[in-house]
Order: structure tokens, then C-alpha cells, then sequence
């Protein structure tokens, strides 16, 4: 069965010769209020992300809370994930749904207009957009779009994809996400600022009273 | 439908960044004899490998020749490869082959007696012993097994295993052929012995030749 997609507060985290710790922090993030947890890994073997997503898999049971894999469909199948999230040098996502079936996750990237306009809604769950800001989480070639390429990106969405979730990354923390979420998403997906943070889950708390607030004044607005 | 396996002479390729010219070495290799394509690549995106996984396949078409893809079960769905090699550090077979189902081939390679007594003949269809030799093509983290290495893996599947499909890998060129053959695998896996080659195809066409009398020799010997 699908799990259930609820964007509001969206954790990446990678790689870890520290599994341990790790899980304790995803665990401490999810109790304060990450609703979606994604590993990303681009250098580990294909047995080492298994195993890590295993046991992230393990630390989630009983949240529901899903967790997707960056890129690799292989171990997102093998480790009994919930879905798959693809950016530009992935899998792509019509092979990735092909091979995965409806009953998973399918997130992407998208940075530019002419991949907001590539997205198609029968094959993808949601889009992230960005890198809105630079980030220290990952190496981006090209420049972040900031906020007002975010906007940019979410009105081409509304336009070929209404109704798509979508959520805005990269560099967002407590200071940005208001004007993140003003820019019409349905969440903030990040890294550092609730895994570098000192107490994730108080972190995580108060990432999502901030994207809450939002979504009211949002829905307030606008319905 | 699941391709026929014939392990003669299987060939090893790697990533390339000049994809016309490995292209043109594969087709030149099979025109010589090669019987088993598998492309290994641990650094490219895997939109990269999907990309040249379907190259080659394109490339094999109408030859007979499967492609199989090292680790990567995603980009073996994705780009329509014929099966999936994994190794200690991969995918478990035990995965890949849940996966995949039975209509792909799925080889594993093997190394020392611990590993040969695991291999399970309901879920791989070969075994590939080694590495025998050093090698340039790879990094081997462990010594080579050697000549005595490899009768002792041989023996070790013939009793686990009877009649599993095996091939040595790794340093085996030319010269040292026939003393491979004579341990008793079924097959030779070369990388730079064709792909080093000034003539792949002639390259392709001696060690062929090579595997073949030995096969006829061991089966005057023991049939």
C-alpha cells in the first residue's frame, strides 16, 4: 500500500559511519514534527545503503512517517522503503515509476521552468523545488534560484501540475521559512538545520510551528 | 524471456566518457567471440549508466550476446539489461533476485570457501571465481587466490553446487588461459585482455579459441 505523502516538514539526511546516532537523531526529528524522511547517499556501496535504510525503515515503524531514497529504486525495493525522490542526474522519473509500480513515492527536482514544465503529475507524487539558497548540504554546479525563481517555479507549477505537492530546499532554516512558505508550498525540506542543530527535535518543533502558521494564514488567505 | 547464459568468454567493460569508441570495442569483441557483455560502473550518475547500459544493449541487439550490469538491479530494469552481477559489497543476491524476478540472469562473484558454500543455485545463475590474478582493472582490497585458490573454490561448488555455471576472473590473459581452464570453470572473465588490445576482435578471437580447446579437452578427459 502507498504510504501517505505529507510534506510540511521534509528531513534529508545521508550517509553515516555512525548509524547510531543517526537513527537517534531521525528519531528525536520525527518526534518533533518531520512528517517525510529521505536518505540521500551518492558514495556508499549499494549493501551499505541497504543496510542504513533498513534500519532507518526500523527507526520509523510505528510513526508513519515514510521514508524515500534519493535515486536508487534497487534500494529503496530492497530495503522496503516507501518511495524514490530523482533530480536531474537520477533515474529518471518515468523509468523510476515504471519499475517501482504506483504503489510507491515518486518525488523530483526541479530547478528550472523548462523542468517545472517536464513535470508530469501521473508519474510524480510531488516536486521540490530549488535550491532556493546556497546550501552547505551539497554541491550545486549552478547558482540557487531564490526566492523569486522559487515563485517562478510555483506559479509554472500551479499552471501545469495544479494540485501537485511541492515543497521548497535547500538552505532553509527557522529565519527563512516564512518567506519560503509565502511563496505558495506545501512544505520546507532540509538537512542541517535540524541535523546540525545541537537539539533536533526541538528544532524540528519549531521548523514546523513556523510551516503550520503558514499553512493556516495560507489557507486563510486564499480558500 | 530470460537470455541463454554461455560464459566462454565474458568481457568486463567500464565507464567511459567515449562511449562511440567502447561501443565500436564491444562489437568488435563479440564479432571475436565474446559470449557475455557485462558493463561495471561505480562512479557515473546513474542517468549516465542507464544511458549507456541501453548503448550497449542497442549494440548486442541481434547478436545473442546478453548484457548484464554489474550491482545496479535500477539501471538493469531501467535500460532493459538482461540480468545483474553483484559482488560482496552489492546488492545481496538474495535481494537482486527478489527484485528481479526469475527472468533475469544473476551472477555472483565468489572468493573465498565462506563465500562458495553461501551461494545458493535457486538464485544465481553462475558463480565467477576470483580474483585469481592481480589485476589493473579493479582495486582488490584482499591478495589473489591464485591457480590453488580457484581448484579449491571449483571443488567447493562442484560439491555445493553441482553443475552451477563458473568462470574465473580477474588477471587472466593469453598465457594464462589454459591453466585456468584446467582448474575446471566453464568460462574466463578478461577486462584489459580484449579491452587493452590494439585488435579487441583478433584479442577476442585467440582467447576464444584458447577456451574452447580446453573445453573439448575436459570433456575428452571426464565425459
Amino acid at each position: 500500500m502507498k504510504a501517505t505523502l505529507d510534506i510540511t516538514l521534509y528531513l534529508i539526511v545521508g550517509p553515516s559511519h555512525d548509524t547510531g546516532d543517526r537513527l537517534a537523531l531521525v528519531r528525536a526529528a520525527v518526534a518533533g514534527g518531520v512528517t517525510l524522511v529521505q536518505l540521500r547517499d551518492k558514495t556508499s556501496s549499494t549493501r551499505q545503503m541497504i543496510a542504513d535504510a533498513r534500519a532507518l525503515k526500523q527507526a520509523l515503524a510505528g510513526t508513519g512517517v515514510p521514508l524515500l531514497i534519493n535515486d536508487r529504486v534497487d534500494v529503496a525495493l530492497a530495503a522496503g522503503a516507501d518511495g524514490v525522490h530523482v533530480g536531474r542526474d537520477d533515474i529518471s522519473a518515468q523509468d523510476a515509476r515504471r519499475i517501482l509500480g504506483p504503489n510507491y513515492i515518486l518525488g523530483i527536482t526541479v530547478k528550472t521552468l523548462d523542468e517545472v514544465r517536464a513535470v508530469d503529475p501521473g508519474i510524480v507524487d510531488y516536486a521540490s523545488i530549488g535550491g532556493v539558497f546556497e546550501t552547505s548540504s551539497k554541491h550545486n554546479p549552478d547558482a540557487p534560484i531564490g526566492l523569486l525563481g522559487l515563485q517562478e517555479c510555483v506559479a509554472a507549477l500551479t499552471a501545469g501540475a495544479p494540485g501537485l505537492t511541492r515543497c521548497a530546499i535547500a538552505g532553509i532554516d527557522e529565519g527563512r521559512t516564512e518567506s519560503v512558505m509565502a511563496a505558495g508550498v506545501d512544505g520546507i525540506c532540509v538537512v542541517s538545520a535540524i541535523t546540525k542543530s545541537p537539539d533536533p527535535q526541538e528544532a524540528a518543533m519549531r521548523l514546523r510551528a513556523l510551516v503550520d502558521r503558514a499553512k493556516r494564514v495560507h489557507e486563510r488567505a486564499f480558500v
